[in-house]
């Protein structure tokens, strides 16, 4: 005899069990209804992909050491998708003459990188994707920004349980270039070291900054400047204050909804000016949840016609731990709303027709396979979160009546089985 | 300049734009809704597997010829699931001690496959899977076979467009030991040569057959015995007819809603006793649509306690043929329901003010994120299958009111901003 295989789900990766898989569904419902409210459509694509896709824009990081990738038997070159934005760049180029500009289309697609699992991190996640693909007006932005508000409204989240900040590249360029003068050749550099400073100790900041020529001085300009927020917008020369798409944002009636903060800049190659993120306020888990940004010509692999976007990606894990630090998270739901059981064997046909009857009604029923004691069918009954037992026993079956049990307080009694499902009916759903 | 990447899918696998994907989804959700009915419970699992899951169980041609698989940086052999079943067992397996015997789960997961594309064959597909775990009760069968049904139905097909054929492996063998007495050892090889008889010539599979030692008249018999049906199973030993699973079945209210046919084999290694498979009676797509089977110890690769269990697999590329041939596929859902319009840049907040509103009223809503001239933005809400557009003019505006325009017969008047979302409310929904 071969040994046991273990049963395990591959490292990095998670088995959903009805009970968790029902609150990730809740939650996902709640997020798809709200993108819909807004109009965006629901699309989805393959798994894999030319890997190619993925080596051009998405960063060395993912393509050298984080993609799932193989060579199929017909030679082709190809990965497990890291992250959707490529797949759905290539389905707007391939489409691109019969798609009325702009679009609103949304995803939630597993995803999956090769890195160490460690909390918030795993190797498949589930992430559901929000992008407008087409225009460039900061009416995307302000559009993106509401929604964000809703989703985290229909998980419940309040406002002061997470909070939006928001950079944009132009801005971030124009601090870089005409306030604090660093060198053009040290842009890219400067940029680098911005995205992972809240990370890093400031003495390590400072040191790196000198490697590419940001001298102290000009490294304590550069704290300041960025530390002093949006007060920094009226230093700016005109044109980056007038032609910027987050500074033409900050005049709406969008600017409630985030804080401008220019330490946000995020890693993908493909952002081109507003970036932003999502942050937990929670002192226990002070993390990034998620985020996007606008990228002004992604599909450009693809087609030589330009195509702006902005969008972002949500993934399941940080989104769940959010919920969980917050206590936000849904309780699964009950397998069944109803039982029925039959006292014996012979019975089992009329505990079918009964199922047959409640479920024609739209009640979720099941009816019993091995028919064991009545006592243990009921304790089975009750744990998988049924609300009503039905007994079919043999006299009250004959006078086409059965027993309905509530299991919230065990009180029962008999009933007409023409009455069942209008009653049952009505109790449930009051 | 780096030439422009090809925008279509990876060979064998597909894009779902909105209006496919909402296709899809209108279709799933009909079985989703059909099959919590009887209490079965959503589960999910990773894409990736360990390889030798499937190469211990599937069968050799999935194994050897269709497995994508690759050995990550860690050194393990891990491939894209081409089926849910072992992963289903895996699960099982993993938390038999906390689960409640029988569990009745189904799941909707993509499984990867490298097949030669042809109709109805792709190298992703979506596949609704429903299992018994735990229970050898003829009860499961007739269970699976009534949900088939209700499946069947909540898509809308009439019993006349398909037929369940079940065949039963207990009663296969013993047709073959005790009817046509074929010898023990070319068993295995009849199954085989069954399991393709309606794919392939008389002639052919008589000389096949003689190879392995089973000559004219034994074949003969085997036709003749075999194309009897249900007429065969008098002439089977006592002890098969009382035992055997299906012909338990056979006695139920259940015997209606299937045909019993032996040549229903199914490739599968691990079923044990019930086959069956969906068949479309339509001439123009004569062919399996989905089917399934019975197990007695699947898990066996990952546990010694025995957990038998009933189950089958629903493609979503066969269905929608299926679907396709009798004309009841669903129109894909609209974008929207409503569509505000602003005059001018100006109304742009006013619009936005006007639409969450109405999504407050969770009706679907979009506004114009590029204003053009309202012609243009009429044709184009009309195109995206808006009911109504909502246009905010200045004075209309100012007046704290909206134009509403019904886009089916283009009529429209002024209206309180007040009574617009309870207004259309009650025409969306009626």
């Amino acid at each position: 005899m071969s040994p046991l295989l273990p049963t395990a789900p591959y490292r990095g990766t998670r088995d959903f069990l009805p009970a968790e898989m029902s609150v990730r569904q809740q939650v996902f419902n709640h997020l798809y209804e709200t993108v819909e409210r807004y109009g965006y459509g629901r699309y989805d694509g393959p798994v894999l992909e030319s890997a190619e896709i993925y080596e051009a824009k998405s960063g060395q990081e993912i393509a050298n050491q984080q993609l799932y990738s193989l060579t199929d038997r017909g030679g082709r070159r190809i990965a497990l998708r890291p992250e959707m934005t490529p797949s759905a760049a290539r389905m707007i180029a391939h489409n691109a003459g019969s798609l009325q500009f702009p679009v609103r289309w949304y995803s939630h697609v597993n995803c999956h990188r090769y890195e160490r699992p460690q909390r918030g991190r795993t190797r498949e996640h589930w992430q559901l994707n929000v992008d407008i693909f087409g225009s460039d007006s900061p009416n995307c932005e302000i559009e993106i920004f509401e929604l964000i508000h809703d989703l985290m409204g229909s998980l419940g989240a309040d406002r002061d349980m997470w909070m939006l900040r928001v950079g944009d590249r132009a801005i971030l360029n124009s601090i870089l270039r005409d306030v604090v003068r660093i060198p053009h050749d040290a842009h890219q550099q400067t940029m680098a070291l911005i995205d992972r400073w809240e990370k890093t100790p400031a003495d390590e900041l400072r040191e790196q900054a000198a490697q590419f020529g940001v001298d102290r001085a000009m490294f304590d300009l550069l704290e300041t400047t960025l530390g002093a927020g949006a007060d920094i917008l009226p230093d700016l020369p005109e044109e980056v204050r007038e032609t910027s798409t987050l500074a033409r944002v900050m005049k709406s009636e969008a600017q409630d909804l985030f804080v401008f903060d220019p330490f946000i800049v995020r890693g993908l190659q493909y952002y081109t000016s507003t970036v932003f993120e999502v942050f937990d306020r929670s002192p226990e888990n002070n993390r990034s949840l998620f985020g996007g940004g606008r990228y002004n010509d992604l599909a450009g692999l693809f087609t030589k016609q330009q195509i702006p976007g902005i969008g972002f990606g949500m993934g399941d894990v940080t989104l769940h731990d959010f919920l969980d630090t917050h206590n936000l998270l849904p309780q699964p739901r009950s397998e069944v709303d109803v039982t029925v059981i039959p006292v014996d064997d012979d019975l089992i046909p009329a505990s079918r027709e009964i199922a047959r009857l409640l479920r024609h009604a739209g009640i979720r029923t099941s009816t019993t396979l091995e028919p064991r004691k009545l006592g243990k069918e009921l304790a089975r009954a009750d744990r998988s979160g049924a609300r009503y037992a039905v007994i079919a026993g043999r006299d009250e079956w004959q006078r086409q009546a059965v027993v309905l049990r509530d299991l919230h307080d065990n009180a029962q009694h008999e009933m007409p089985l023409t009455d069942l499902a209008p009653h049952l009916t009505r109790h449930l759903t009051a």
